[in-house]
């Protein structure tokens, strides 16, 4: 595996266990200033409102396991196909599991760090 | 615009007309052969399983249009988001609006064609 593929696998990695731990700063640093993500029944959003949304889950449990079932690098522009599984344990309620395969585009920043740039996220409950 | 991004704004129109047209050999001719399609609640599939929507969708009136909102070309990949709105009109039964916001991902294949390579469609009713 080239470095930049293991760089971008870790970097899902790594995005997994900064959300368990709730962690948005490291989430956030992992993405690109322009990100744009692309979910069912929704305009486009960026940035700022992916931490609007993080904050309002903070009284969840998050759980997410991914496995990248593609990833093809050219140059500085990467995509990857993905299998993710999340589950979502609220305060009060019952756990919500879900599953689905995301697409993603990834860049590489002048200071060669890796980071998703565009992410199309569909996972509908299981 | 750079001849590959025109070529590449025309490939989508070009989809939608063929679409519009039922003509199934020229939409396949515009998709790689490895081509992966990502929606939501489905596993990801291919030529062969889009290929037996498209005979499902033959009794049905298809009208669909699209703008290109961001095109990123680097080298022989290229991802584009886009605002993606259909209309279609069973032989029998009510039209269906659907819209959405899908990510895709094109290749430059060695004779300088560009095609659909892998593609997020989150198109949900209107």
């Amino acid at each position: 595996m080239s470095p930049d593929e293991q760089a971008i696998r870790n970097l899902q990695q790594d995005w997994l266990k900064a959300s368990a731990n709730k962690d948005l700063n490291a989430v956030l640093d992992m993405m690109a200033d322009d990100v744009v993500y692309l979910t069912p029944g929704r305009p486009p959003f960026g940035k700022k409102e992916f931490a609007a949304g993080f904050e309002t889950m903070k009284q969840a449990t998050f759980q997410g396991s991914a496995v990248m079932e593609e990833l093809i690098v050219v140059g500085e522009v990467a995509y990857a196909r993905s299998k993710l599984e999340i589950s979502i344990v609220p305060p009060n309620g019952e756990t919500k599991h879900l599953a689905g395969y995301p697409l993603s585009v990834y860049r590489k920043l002048a200071d060669s760090r890796w980071v998703l740039a565009r992410d199309a996220n569909m996972v509908t409950p299981k």
